[in-house]
């Protein structure tokens, strides 16, 4: 990957306790790197941290100057652990308090007499935010500069995102390709590293062992925004692989 | 949770870019939550960086300072993306090299003429850092002070943390118990935000909607390392549910 290329990265601060005591296994970040890909921003960091005010302002001050785009995720519901929106207010000093806009959404979204309290909280953000819509279960979320507050449950924030893609203005997308082979890593680690020194920056080369279905083998992954640059790394690869009497496998 | 509990916090450092792209979905900080949670430790914060060895430093350094126990996972392996060992010793100024204990396990591990150049490098690491031992394929993960190092593939790391226990000196072991209830967020938040106010640092309590099996509901979690506490908190919630006449339901 190019250099170039560092201010369109991005970082995810996935805020909850759940996560950390091993009790939710977070599948947020997989599903946001890909979507982020697609758009060619790279991920280029994850912070995982409590329910705990100053370990989100902390974060996010940090950030939210290192990367161009910082997304947190959960957070943001009605219930006493949900402190993002207060958090991200003090973090950019903005006043928290009732945003008209999503005020109103959710009280048309509620039928009277259920804009109880606890719904009403999650209007409470800081109050000159632009939204993000929620097609999925009306509480909406919002944007302070180059901060993308989403919620932590999965279904919802997927049903969020298709409306912030236009915000997003990414270089050209990652483009990646697997070669999968039957050996161990050792074999041809010496090898990989040869090419991914001719090839410098402009490919990224992963090698990921896998353990699958009673085989054992190599997942070799190339990534670059180049697709010339893949083709002819791909086949450098492919040609020592076959020198070597490895089987090249398809999963 | 007490604050005295602080000493004794854990942060993890997932190393890969293979989390990062989202083609990998981690499993082993999950793992490595509920480990630490029954040894007494509380995992604090994750962070998940490239295989880019000025990310891996300046996170290991910032965290080592900040925590009792850092663990790092992934690149550890023969490969040229697998950079932790060489980060680690720069991080800590460490002379970098084979490791005589590391190297003689590797040899013993491999029959002779396996023991090639790439196998050897897993040998490489700050040359005087304690080893941990690897029952599942030989090449042991090391420890520098209080940083840990260990494998990124799940089956490999998991085999080497009971060899780990007797070093990780915890506090009383984090319990938790779940209520789970057929309604929404919004209609418990206050009644939990009061219970919670109540017991204070005492207990922690985390609600986390699910939807699952066509049922929609809210999982009431409540931690402690008191069962005394975490009884009396569940006995005031199961109270409230009753009075507010919302299913308890068991999952």
């Amino acid at each position: 990957m190019k250099k170039s290329n560092k201010k369109k990265n991005a970082a995810v601060i996935v805020i909850g306790n759940e996560i950390l005591s091993g009790r939710t296994r977070d599948i947020n970040v997989s599903f946001l790197a890909k979507w982020l890909n697609n758009l060619g921003v790279k991920l280029s960091e994850v912070r995982i941290v409590e329910d705990n005010e100053k370990a989100i302002i902390n974060t996010v001050k940090e950030l939210k100057d290192n990367f161009k785009y910082v997304f947190t995720t959960g957070g943001i519901g009605p219930t006493h652990d949900d402190i993002t929106s207060k958090s991200i207010s003090k973090a950019f000093n903005l006043s928290y308090g009732y945003h008209k806009e999503a005020y109103n959404i959710l009280k048309k979204y509620y039928k009277s007499g259920e804009y109880n309290e606890g719904r009403k909280k999650m209007a409470k953000m800081p109050t000159r935010a632009s939204l993000i819509y929620n097609p999925a279960s009306g509480a909406p979320g919002f944007i302070v500069k180059n901060v993308y507050c989403l919620p932590g449950v999965p279904s919802i924030l997927k049903s969020m995102l298709p409306g912030l893609r236009d915000k997003i203005k990414g270089g050209k997308k990652i483009l990646s390709e697997t070669i999968s082979v039957a050996t161990v890593e050792s074999e041809i680690a010496k090898s990989l590293e040869g090419i991914q020194k001719k090839f410098n920056k402009n490919v990224e080369i992963g090698s990921y062992p896998f353990f699958r279905f009673g085989k054992i083998g190599i997942s070799i992954v190339v990534r670059s925004t180049s697709k010339k640059q893949i083709d002819m790394c791909r086949k450098q690869i492919v040609n020592f692989i076959k020198k070597k009497g490895i089987l090249n496998i398809k999963r």
